[in-house]
């Protein structure tokens, strides 16, 4: 009987306890601790350590971060949720092929050495751009249809159909960037010629127009342009062109009712959201059938005063202990 | 007491009753009829009567020759499922632009007057693609994702998740034929250039191989290039490497399970899985990302021996009484 109430005690319910959300980016990581009623109540922030070893430290050492700043005690701590940039097996928590944080071919069991390293709470982990779409959708209210459409390092979009996550039969749901656009374009790092990913991604953008004044390539390449450089205009163009055609593509294939602009390339904010509408009035002035989609009514920019991706990791973690739970 | 208990023998449970499914094509109306245990006992083949008053009487006509042909009393008939190829708001089982029937722009509730012709059965009314989509996931074992790739007139795939079907918030779910996929291709009846539907839809491969010996483009143009007709070759192959790029782009935007060829170009058979196969591996053979989602092994033909779309109506009808009831 004892034994019992102690287990009680050391695994409140997910509806009382706290959860914890981490996004482990290849600099950064950013925390959010939820309370019991499901508001943000806590963030961190800290750096990286790559590596498997690296990875899992900092991730415990985010946790006890945020647990400590808010005097909240590790047994009301229900659930962890992660999301990281890497292939990942939802169902085992395991990590692939996540080059910004140092990690291999070789799988990574993620999820089971944080737990460990936590005195054993539930550890989800999910592919970053996921969680974004789950907190991108909980920010607009929860049981909507939304891709997130990260412009990136890469180009791909987290997808959420009724409030839930679409991964796929085999996690691939969402990778638009590796759709080829133009037989005649560039060899993608993919090995397929002309991919979306080429045009549309915050790469593709800073090799046509390089940063050479410290500031991040997006912002100096929309400046110049304002400034009217006639080359600026032209690769600027050509971007939001490729975003829109990006943004034509999810709403085809999914209708989904919002669009939601992120990655490092949102930051430029309204002044993006401005030019992809305008292309995207563009592309549907010569077809009756897209305009008939308000397409640029569907789009919006990442809100940037709610880290997105951990709230999402946290919803995330606290969704699969619910289940486990049932 | 009396009159409730009419009611009671007038609409039988969804459970215990039967369905009819009819798909209405441009040509012809294809009908089932679903007896109470979900198996088919009855099919139906008629010609279709264009406009508004031909499609309601010609529809009508083949439900009461399927209760006619099976002895059941149209008291024992629960739900009618319609599939039409035109614009459905499965809502109000209203109809519009639906060229191939000869219903234009004005909305035509084909809903309410099939459902005053059959004395008030509740009739639901989809989009044809959708149905197959339905019908196709229903015959592969209900619960799967699959996307139904119609290549007829046009090119537009039915999404089925999870064993339910994937809208969108406008009805443009699977539209991925007017995504374009060459900035220099051809006009597209859309408006828009290089869609992928001037490529690899049955209209297309009729515009550069026409029939010349009576029997269908599609079927002219795998046996001259079987005989080695060289340019027979080269359409062929750029034929179906359009459709691969549909399949591949379903693939990496949705990750379905399978990928149904449907449509008439899909008559062809394996000749046609065949060379898509090939065209895939082809595709995938530089990127070992593509190579890793395995997508040739992901495609079917719809099948020859159930008429899908007609079985997926009647799903839909059903599934639409029973929420009605619920």
């Amino acid at each position: 009987m004892a034994s019992s109430t102690d287990e009680a005690t050391a695994s409140a319910s997910p509806a009382q306890g706290y959860a914890v959300g981490l996004d482990v980016g290849g600099t950064k990581i950013l925390g959010v601790l939820v309370g019991p009623d499901g508001s943000v109540e806590g963030t961190l922030r800290l750096p990286t350590r790559w590596g498997p070893e690296g990875v899992v430290s900092s991730a415990a050492e985010a946790v006890t971060g945020l647990l400590d700043a808010a005097g909240v005690p590790v047994e009301r701590l229900t659930s962890v949720g992660v999301g990281v940039p890497g292939l990942v097996d939802p169902a085992s928590g395991g990590v692939q092929h996540a080059v910004n944080l140092g990690i291999d071919a070789e799988t990574f069991l993620l999820a089971s050495l944080l737990s460990e390293h936590l005195g054993g709470v539930p550890v989800s982990v999910d592919n970053d751009l996921n969680v974004a779409a789950l907190g991108a959708a909980s920010v607009t209210g929860g049981d909507v249809d939304l891709a997130f459409l990260a412009l990136g390092t890469g180009l791909a979009a987290g997808i959420v159909l009724g409030g839930e996550l679409r991964r796929g039969v085999s996690g691939a749901a969402g990778e638009i960037g590796h759709i080829p656009v133009d037989p005649r374009g560039p060899l993608c790092a993919c090995g397929q010629r002309g991919c979306l990913e080429t045009y549309a991604s915050g790469t593709a953008l800073g090799a046509r127009w390089p940063s050479q004044h410290g500031r991040p390539a997006p912002a100096e390449l929309f400046e110049a342009a304002a400034g009217g450089d006639e080359r600026a205009v032209l690769v600027k163009n050509e971007f939001v062109t490729a975003v829109a055609a990006a943004i034509r593509l999810l709403v085809l294939s999914y209708d989904v009712e919002h669009v939601v602009l992120g990655g490092g390339v949102s930051i430029l904010g309204a002044p993006l959201l401005d030019a992809v509408a305008v292309a995207l009035e563009e592309q549907a002035s010569s077809s009756p059938f897209l305009a008939s989609l308000e397409i640029a009514d569907r789009v919006r920019l990442c809100p940037t005063d709610v880290p997105v991706a951990a709230v999402g990791a946290a919803l995330a973690g606290r969704r699969k202990v619910s289940k486990w739970k049932l």
